[in-house]
């Protein structure tokens, strides 16, 4: 295309200083047109950044077919918002132009006309669109910078999950999301027809990893779909959403678990301040300080509970009798002042909160706990249970039965060492590192209730 | 647990060489047990490796409940095989022990005893198992040190897919598994019952990675489970298996993807030589060349089946029409004795056995290829059609129609990159490294027609 090797759009600045009478060529997306009668200014994004071009009015490229859009959509060279092309041209430094730099386009060709019908505004304001309009309009409304920035920051995410955890001997497995039943219990379970059988959608992978751990392999995390077919539509639940999980064996207590949640969570806020800094400016965010993070406090549920009743009570709302929406806003403001970290650890769950697979550490709480970061959940984890004799006297207590368990109980039979394990919701995490609205922002492609397209 | 910090089998040779006077406390399952009346040598497993412990008669656990095993089940000292202990003691040098040193054991506590009634041999030959015995015993059979190997190499595989993708700027994606309908057409998908109405598993990622390409991001992959409902069951499908995808834009053949996918694999070889050493050994197994990976030769369709037919005749086969799986095996063969390489590239597919995205290259043939690598095609990708125009014609000789296309149409109409991509099986890799007779081994978990459980 155009006949000589692609830069990208981020190269073009350096170009421009290092061989200004050289010629570049780029390509990517038209986005945005202004034409000026005889000369015309179109920025191309790429997948660098973007970088604008000069077009005379010499440099034509064929006229667009159909009905030409409104002033702006079209340039007088004929090209379209959201075309791809590619140009050739000159660099030149021009700190009015995005990145700081632009192409006199010497040469021009279309490579894929946009049709002028377009329905989403790319180059318009993310802010100022409605949720519903902005997943209307997946396809084109993921590519708005503003709006792509939420997914790089996203595989910044998993990527340094991935890397810490390997640096510290877990092992990455990839187990069936097609279950026999949920671990979880409930009912909150999508059903597969699996030939001439009834499967289901697995919740989490909480059986697989504690299997995993007692094979031997010890530390092990996954990256995997998990399913809740839970009806209710709020900004804090996805039908599908990325689970990263983690298990390991030979703790103590839920205080090994939380130890390395904050050191996890520290390494991946430092990863995101540094790889993704310009993500961040377009959403005015900042990753909470790593160092207050791997020291976040940890609270007993019943302290946390009564902190944020008298919080509330203070501030003049309502009394507070669990960790609801408004005491997990309430307790990471509190820790967020008292100490300086946005991320806070409540320990110590009453078991009837719990399933039937957290170890208690008295006869009314278990040794697992939840992570609440800006104000949201974003895990949920803690001892399990490893004693087979527990276990199978534990069933009643949660309505279970052992001839229904019998893979749990083949798994504690043979020898399981005391572990356990976490999962952070990955969409909730990246919505609450950049400050989106709504974990819906945060998925690709979001499924709720009614939304399973595109 | 034992008192002291815990050390790993495979730093107790370490620790008899620089501080033998000091104690060592190890952690693990117990492998084996050799009871010679007054002293038992017992070897356990941790994630590291294995390490024997030398017990006195003195050294007692609680007894074992339950019927004792038969001889080699139960130490003197009370402990049954699999059992999670730890022991304290001090470590020595011994060239005859599993790893080179062993443990004189001053103290030992059973940490989760394993019921005697143990239904499948761990520490028995893996290669002397049945497939159908090594999956009905999964938790178990997951235990042993040769079939966990397995899954090392496969977390390399994906680690080093990943990390080598990230280097050239492809961005990590997850999309959702849960699609209106099948991108590859057919009959073969699994059905959910998703709230009020029917959606499907996906088949695979082709068209959110198009998408995403199409969004800007141009470079993308993703590792994640897809769905096939084949009803067929050998050694070379999985109804659920792990997809490494990548797509990528601008470019302008599959030659591209071809330069890409060698290295890819030439890389991913690299890494499995240095990272599974001990694990490709227990297989007899050695990763490919990577030099001779990187320059894997390319062969038209056309020419491929005449090869193959041609090379089958001569040994007194049956003539070749297409390239089967018998085909597939040939022309590995032929690739290793002249080029050195154990992958090889057919490109060139005709149009009547690619889907209707397939870019035709003339009339009759696609830019698309298969990656075929000791006797089993691990690939299958392409270049995308990309023109709108083009796609709208196609439709009907697949007997599509456009009004079930919108999601496509939508993808193609404003703007999309000459763009490609493919897929790498990462069960059927992980199995061709190490030679491994069926691609089940080489899941977790396996999914067939037959087996949901565990």
């Amino acid at each position: 295309m155009c006949g000589i090797q692609r830069s990208l759009a981020r190269d073009i600045p350096g170009a421009a200083r290092t061989k200004p009478d050289g010629e570049v060529m780029v390509s990517g997306w038209v986005h945005r047109i202004r034409d000026m009668g005889g000369i015309s200014f179109v920025v191309i994004r790429d997948r660098s950044g973007m970088v604008q071009l000069v077009l005379p009015e010499a440099v034509k490229a064929p006229p667009a077919e159909g009905p030409a859009l409104a002033a702006g959509g079209v340039s007088s060279a004929g090209i379209t918002l959201e075309s791809v092309v590619c140009a050739r041209g000159r660099p030149a430094l021009n700190e009015k132009a995005p990145g700081g730099a632009e192409i006199q386009v010497s040469a021009l060709e279309v490579i894929s006309r946009a049709r002028s019908d377009l329905p989403y505004q790319v180059n318009g304001d993310a802010a100022k669109m409605g949720l519903e309009t902005i997943l209307d309009n997946r396809l084109l409304s993921l590519r708005n910078p503003r709006i792509r920035a939420i997914f790089n920051v996203q595989a910044t995410v998993i990527e340094a999950f991935s890397a810490w955890l390997r640096s510290r001997d877990f092992t990455e497995i990839k187990t069936s999301k097609l279950v026999w039943g949920g671990t979880e219990g409930g009912t909150e379970l999508f059903e597969v027809d699996y030939f001439d059988r009834k499967v289901c959608l697995a919740q989490s992978p909480q059986f697989y990893k504690e299997a995993m751990v007692a094979s031997g392999m010890e530390r092990v995390f996954e990256v995997a779909p998990a399913y809740r077919a839970e009806k209710h539509d709020t900004p804090r639940h996805l039908n599908e959403y990325v689970s990263l999980d983690i298990e390991m064996g030979f703790i103590e207590s839920e205080m090994d678990l939380i130890e390395l949640e904050r050191g996890l969570l520290a390494h991946i806020f430092e990863e995101t301040a540094r790889k993704n800094a310009a993500d961040l400016a377009l959403w005015k965010a900042a990753a909470p300080d790593p160092d207050c993070t791997a020291k976040a406090p940890v609270v007993g549920y019943e302290e946390a509970v009564k902190l944020a009743s008298k919080i509330s009570a203070e501030a003049g709302g309502a009394r507070i009798f669990d960790i609801n929406p408004e005491a997990e806003r309430i307790l990471c403001e509190w820790s967020a002042k008292e100490y300086g970290s946005e991320l806070v650890f409540v320990n110590e769950f009453p078991r009837r909160y719990r399933p039937f697979y957290a170890y208690p550490s008295d006869a009314n709480r278990t040794m697992s706990f939840d992570a609440l970061f800006r104000g949201l959940e974003i895990t949920t984890g803690g001892r399990r249970q490893h004693d087979y004799d527990a276990f199978v006297e534990t069933l009643p207590r949660f309505g279970l039965k052992l001839e229904n368990m019998q893979n749990y109980a083949a798994l504690l039979r043979y020898g399981c060492p005391p572990h356990g394990g976490f999962a952070i919701g990955c969409e909730r995490l990246t919505a609450r590192i950049l400050g989106l609205a709504s974990v819906k922002e945060a998925s690709l492609f979001p499924r709720d209730r009614k939304r399973v397209t595109p």
